[in-house]
């Protein structure tokens, strides 16, 4: 697909995607690490203003567009220090203003410059880069708006609908994948392997996706389907969120303090979803689980995480690999060996995450479609669990 | 005016005060002691449910009433334990459902309602008192509303205008009763003084208000209007906020956490206000002042602030006493000689704050008309500073 | 007794306080309102070398006395800000140096050039006030240093034992006063009376007692004896903990937190004390409550709490108010009318107190003898419970 | 030397290390992660008796071991869930009893059944391996001794002195093994290399060390000696402290939050030390940096920290390795392929602290003599810098 269609499916999307929204719900933020929808419209738009339109303009490829006020340079710069200082985090949540017909007047706006610039056909290769870049952006902050949306819904004793579309792409996703039943694992040789995105793949990757190296790995296997709901209530049963044993020491920590006792978004025998209440299918993933919650999990199970060169390697013959949940690996963020983040500001977007979270792998059923790729590292912290993370369970070959 | 009338006029004016809104202002909640103003309007009205309609409709004095879904009590509910528990206070700006379609149908049903029972006429006197109660309760909330409104949107880097109304009616008020200038006193000669709500008046009062009681005094004298930002500033450049001999301990240690260095909506030469941003003018009353800062001020001043007994009694005779801004005592917030609280769970209205907090007597410009009263006890925390609060000085009497 | 010879009694009291410690106790900080007993050692000589010695060796009347290192005037400083800067409260226990045998070397010159002061026969009136003063503050942080003391041992689950003495002193005290059993009711029949310490006795006062004053009270009567274990244990029985709307808001927010169920002492059938664990008597008056607490027994008890003005009328003639427990009041520490702090940095002694704390009188059973007064004003913070503190019952006169 | 022989020394050394302090410092606690000195004379010998004499007896090895009192567990126990409840390791400075001649008691105590443990010859290998362990641990926590002292020390405006040994290590160490001056680099070419503890190496070894597997690593270089005070002065004059784009996110956030300008002890031109305040050497190793220091050092050089796998290969033909400074690597702390816990609740020793730490390598100047190995993995999370850190440059090969 052209670029220029591309950008507009994926700029109308967004409008789409808080078409269901009430107006209040455009502010609400349910916690620090989350967002509210109204500024996931913002911050997007603001990305292509700052590192697309205003060079761009600087640059003389397109002229007339108007920046917004320099004070929403303030409001909707997420964390590029780069480029100036911004609202705290946690505080997101305040802005009730600008209200959203002056935000999605700007995103009119940009649009029709971003089209001026691709229709100009002087924006060469590094314009194409960073538009693309920012499409991309678009594309995480979608899946994003729908998680945080998630998180702030689940604090309202209402619990309130968004609507039924997430939640079958997800049951069309796992079924459609895995029948369920006793999982099967795929073995790997191991040997000397290489990860990450292929110099001769043009296609686009994020900065931390590259360079691509060796690694060497010894004799696995994975398992052929995610850990169902069933498996980890069997956990549950078993004393798992009261045995210190099964856990890391500073994910037990956790569990004391905030009292966990299941995963997220468990009430009694449903779950809260984007559709609402539903009561919980025993055969499908279980999802919105910590790394602390996973590792204790497999280390009950006997098994542990894979690796994230080990999912890369298994992935395109594993069931429920994409578009289903992302999957916790066993490997913490860190650079590839040679790693150069990108050059400028942008050079933010990932670099500087590289301590103390873990790698997932794969992509989920909020996913925009289109954006999931073999070599994607996404990244949370430890105690993180209001995304959709899953996971599979890996262990090392010759095991019965 | 007749009760009905009183009543439907009320209700109006809640309405009205949220006209100006833009929709995702309704959720703004700045911080865990102010609330959302759609908060404010379901609250008002959950107020007349639990504490007037649903016993009415029990007593049979009305049929038909329809009460909110239970769990509305759970959202609505401000502090009454005798009602049951509540969403935690920081967490109201989370309640981006019920939408406000919804919440203002329920006050379409809850008027009904009320009318309903004022017009069966078997209401008698506890009926008309809680019903009373309720008004007044409401209009302490349009108050609320306002102030809790001026925190929200004063965190907002775009100053947002909510309108001229309450500026307008604040310079009117200070301007009418005083011409500014220098200050006069007045002289009050002590002795055995009462106050409190006298007996034989029947109009409304809040219960903290009574019973009227003796009170020795030693001559004193009260100054014939508020302190003036020209008169704080001079605070200021005297190091007023770097001089801990000034200020009580807990206050200095305020200070210095807070780095407070004026009052708070001061900016530069200007004050954030509900009309935006607006150059200070040096002979209006100065606002926005915790307690500390108006008893370091007095101490300043080689005054004192004066006792809620000192302010009932020469309050009739001052200028500035009602419709500008509510004035800190030296009060602590405690029950007169002789006080209970009133019977049943509106027993929690106000007996159960009588701790670490500090009185205000008079009103303010964002007290609705008719609200005020020579008797009333506002009371705060000593380190608030975001309600329209100002200070008046006292001293002992024989001073020259 | 001679000023010099009582100096020399209460320098060599603190000593013997601290003599049954272990050196390790001496730097024990259970807590930031607490401090250790070396830091009190320290205090209370620094005390008399920046408001004594310094200033007379200035004026010329003594010499030779080498003052502490200068930066030890950070180390023992605890609250004066016109005397500089000096360790956060909670960082006490971290000064395993200056060692012991340097603070008591310290005071041993600090004690001989006191001696020499006195004997020079120079020190004139405000000299030898000031010197007093410092003698009575030693007196307080003699208690202090017990009661801090107490709190640092219980959060030992060896359950440490300083001795026997308080103790004893305490059952011959309550003992001694009242056998025990219902407790009488006195009444006074209010009316103008006046309290604070009396302006033609010469004996010490606090500033904060000053002046005597006139006060309208309405008739009243007070118990006279102080509220039992065995009484409170009823209060407990009836859901004392559980029920709000015995409480303070303020204060049920504070019970929640915390959890607490009983008094700060209490251990099953038995009571953590300076001897060590002990069976509680019902008989002995209850302890180690916060102001809350004793708040919320006497609106249980349907009484309420004295004013510090009814309490001082009476204390005369009450058994039970001095030597046995610090007696909760429902008086705010507030100046009395005319109140003026002592000049210079000792102003700060009391008077920046005065905001968001409760008074208590008479004096307990870790007092010093001879520093109990009819006028003293102690006061704490509403939820503090570490020190020897009680309550007595009072209630409006003409009740049955 | 005999494992008796190295039982007495080593227990003997414990003591030594406190021996030139004052009482006071034995429960001298800085900071929840620090623990006082007693505390670790007591944890220490906590181990023994719990994972050596006590099993040992029930088993019948030995006889007459009279266990410390119950609850000493509760007191000395440090982390081991599978044994029980213990105290909050923030409170272990509240311990002023047991009194230090109890807890020397105890250490004969111990030290004698251990002998006899030892002396009975029916002490077969798992036993012997215990032991061992308890004289690693000992060991670890000589060094972990000095560093908390260094710590709580640091707090004490008084700047204590511990003595001169610690410093003379130190810079015998570093200038022994390098002049100093421009540092060389060494070259690695890389390929499928081995790590980890050799099986067929019989000496001790902890379970993190193993199993000994296979890594590919590109071709490196690293320098030849530590980065030096001077080198890091250029960073602070170069506004390292103050450019996000040096940092980790999380670390900036650290550097802004605690308001880093220098490494830990740094105070003008001096650094505070064991031996007291002591004026910097340029030539010197950094120490006290946190992995966030030492990453944004990295970055600034234009290298990179090493891994584990690199720092281990070229080890032993690099200077500065040993006895200096612990070295952050670019490696987090996780598991090695084939990971297995040691059995029982010694397992909790090191496998349940994988997460959200990085790896150290080498040893230190206060490591105790004999203690330090080329495969031993010290660990601590990336804001740490209390111990006695530092930092070697990596780069990858083939750059000039």
């Amino acid at each position: 697909m052209a670029l220029a269609q591309r950008l507009s499916r994926v700029r109308q999307h967004s409008l789409e995607l808080v078409s269901p929204l009430e107006p209040e719900d455009l502010c609400l933020q349910g916690m620090a690490d989350a967002s509210p929808p109204k500024w996931h419209l913002g911050h997007t738009t603001w990305f292509f203003e700052t590192f697309v339109l205003v060079p761009a303009q600087n640059a003389g490829l397109i002229s007339g567009y108007q920046p917004a006020p320099h004070s929403w340079g303030y409001l909707f710069n997420s964390y590029y220090d780069a480029v100036g200082e911004r609202i705290a985090r946690g505080d997101r949540g305040l802005l009730s203003r600008p209200p959203i017909a002056s935000v999605l007047a700007w995103r009119q706006r940009v649009d029709g410059s971003l089209q001026q610039l691709l229709e100009g056909g002087q924006a060469d290769a590094p314009w194409l880069s960073l538009l693309e870049l920012g499409l991309q952006h678009e594309q995480q902050h979608q899946e994003l708006l729908l998680m945080d949306l998630l998180d702030g819904f689940s604090r309202n004793p209402l619990e309130p609908v968004y609507g039924d579309g997430p939640e079958q792409r997800f049951a069309g996703a796992w079924q459609q994948q895995h029948p369920g039943g006793e999982p099967q694992w795929l073995d790997h040789g191991g040997g000397l392997v290489e990860i990450g995105h292929p110099p001769g793949d043009h296609g686009f990757h994020f900065d931390n996706e590259a360079p691509r190296h060796r690694v060497w790995l010894e004799p696995f296997a994975l398992a052929d389907r995610l850990v169902s709901n069933g498996d980890f209530a069997a956990f549950i049963a078993d004393g798992g969120y009261q045995r210190p044993e099964l856990w890391m020491s500073e994910g037990w920590a956790v569990v004391s303090q905030r009292g966990w006792q299941a995963p997220r978004y468990w009430r009694d025998d449903d779950a809260y979803t984007l559709a609402g209440r539903r009561r919980r299918d025993p055969a499908a993933p279980v999802r919105h689980l910590s790394w602390f919650e996973a590792d204790a999990y497999a280390r009950w199970a006997g098994c542990r995480l894979p690796s994230e060169a080990e999912w890369e390697l298994l992935a395109p013959a594993l069931p429920q690999a994409f578009g289903v949940l992302w999957q916790w690996t066993a490997s913490p963020y860190r650079p590839y060996p040679g790693f150069a983040p990108a050059p400028g500001a942008v050079g933010e977007y990932n670099g500087k995450f590289m301590s103390s979270q873990m790698v997932l792998r794969g992509s989920c059923h909020l996913t925009p479609p289109g954006h999931d790729r073999l070599t994607y590292r996404n990244f949370f912290g430890p105690a993180d669990r209001w995304m959709a993370s899953g996971l599979r369970l890996a262990r090392d070959a010759g095991r019965p």
